[in-house]
């Protein structure tokens, strides 16, 4: 890849996904507005197949491979949306999927990527690392391996999302939206800096990480101890690679936002919107719920990244708000 | 009113309410399409303002009133949606609301209410009969009593959610909704049937109820005591007056759904669609998802009515799974 990402970039991803992603609709609220004190517009990414925002890139992926390639399958080590994803993008194109994941993750998202006709392998991650689980696959079967979030064609994908948002809504002042490794992030800022040089770009991550925040601060990609967060899409040690470059560019600040914001935004989104989101989905509109950015009067970009959480966690979890620390 | 209502009366409702009550998404799921066996539109009135479709009709109503009407405020008898649509349609007209209820309502619609701006009177519905409670105050303050389901404006503003659905999808073959007092059902059957006289159109009401059923198949209201179900919007013991005689001409069926049928897709439009639909929210989903209907390959829109339910009640009815008869 030589250099960022560009806009053509994305709109090669969004032709290639044209008729397979859903077209997620954009949602407003007078009561969030008033709360804000701001014009919000919602990109709602939990109505995307598979729940989350992430089928927009994995799919770009597969569809890039060459046919030897498909034919071998691809391989990733993922607990979450991503491998449900994958597993999704595999099916509609004909590609074998095989997911490593932890022994201990939870049945619902083992039985969710099964769903989807992946094949999965599961690990100690007490005793065994990432690579040394996903190594054999790619190895001995000659996988292709996806990264979540480290990859070009992963951030085109996700882009495709800011592209259809300001296709429909127009002129922004502000996007905000989740960082976890970046992936998603390196997509929007790319389209929304090339498309309106002055927009500001905020990121949001959980309090318990800040590795993002503090990897742009230093200008290099700390690495952290896993961070406690209900946000599970959001607990990567570092950032990757790829969008860390993209996003020292194009972001313009990352706030920290915490377990208990998320679950009031959650909870917002859930009572007087009647969406469903998971914590990570719910974060960038808890950073504007929070009071953690200016955006007095402005018209302001939401990303709502995911509704993957079933009905007893998000119960759980509005009943606890956010202190349990689970 | 002379006659039934009519497409003009909808239309007319339409204008009143441009630019207040919101354009609500239409949400299409190819999962729910292939469970299903037909091409699914869900018109998601749950994003309603005051999360519910009747938020249209109680804003038609009170454009209608006279200023002398207007001034003495208005009244009605709810402890659902109903109460909610009506204060917040108070509010944005300036037209004094009050709500009596049920002095065991939940404290949730209770505070809902009258976060809204409206008075809350509260009654022993036990002791007291619902004319009794609120006959003072259309005899001594003068106030227009507003029902929640049997007026002509209410029917007429309910509609403009099938004008917006047709127009946003084209024709359909079947239309689907829930059926409770029946002013939602009048207004979009009268919509359906003037835009394609040969579309189907189908209520869905609850097992535990079958007052719509049984009075369209006898001809005239039968008057059943208050079923036991779920969906605590279609809880009434007899059709509404005026939309009775407006559905008789134009619902072609009506079907049963069981509170276990209602659960099941409450968790599908949640755990799937990422969408919060309270119980008769989710009744026509339901009807499709149990196979009441036959709609292989049609084309089928669907009233999703509303989503006021709060995350403990949606959780434990998700684990119950609609058999604990709440």
């Amino acid at each position: 890849m030589a250099g960022l990402l560009t806009l053509d970039d994305v709109q090669a991803a969004a032709r290639t996904l044209e008729g397979v992603a859903n077209r997620t609709p954009v949602l407003t609220s007078a009561t969030l507005d008033a709360a804000v004190g701001a014009r919000i517009f919602i990109k709602a990414e939990n109505f995307q197949r598979g729940g989350s925002f992430k089928f927009r890139g994995a799919f770009t992926k597969l569809s890039s491979l060459l046919p030897s390639e498909r034919a071998a399958g691809v391989c990733t080590v993922s607990s979450g949306n991503h491998a449900q994803a994958l597993a999704l993008a595999g099916r509609l194109l004909g590609v074998r999927v095989t997911v490593v994941m932890p022994d201990d993750a939870p049945t619902g998202k083992l039985d969710a990527t099964r769903g989807y006709g992946a094949e999965v392998l599961l690990f100690d991650r007490f005793t065994q690392s990432r690579d040394d689980a996903v190594a054999p696959l790619i190895e001995d079967r000659g996988m292709t391996f996806v990264s979540s979030h480290d990859d070009p064609l992963i951030s085109a994908g996700a882009g495709t999302a800011a592209v259809e948002l300001f296709d429909d809504v127009g002129t922004l002042d502000v996007l905000v939206a989740p960082i976890g490794g970046g992936g998603g992030m390196a997509g929007y800022a790319t389209v929304a800096k090339a498309l309106s040089p002055h927009m500001r770009v905020a990121g949001a991550e959980p309090a318990a990480s800040g590795v993002n925040r503090r990897s742009m601060a230093e200008g290099r990609r700390i690495e952290i101890a896993p961070p406690q967060t209900i946000a599970d899409g959001q607990r990567l040690t570092t950032p990757g690679a790829y969008p860390f470059d993209v996003m020292c560019q194009r972001v313009d600040d990352v706030v920290l936002v915490t377990d208990h914001d998320i679950v009031d935004a959650m909870r917002f989104l859930f009572e007087r919107m009647k969406v469903v989101a998971e914590p990570s989905g719910a974060i960038a509109t808890a950073a504007l719920l929070a009071g953690h950015l200016r955006v007095e009067g402005a018209r302001v970009g939401v990303i709502l990244s995911g509704g993957n959480v079933d009905s007893d966690r998000l119960a759980r979890l509005l009943a606890e708000g956010g202190t349990a620390g689970e």
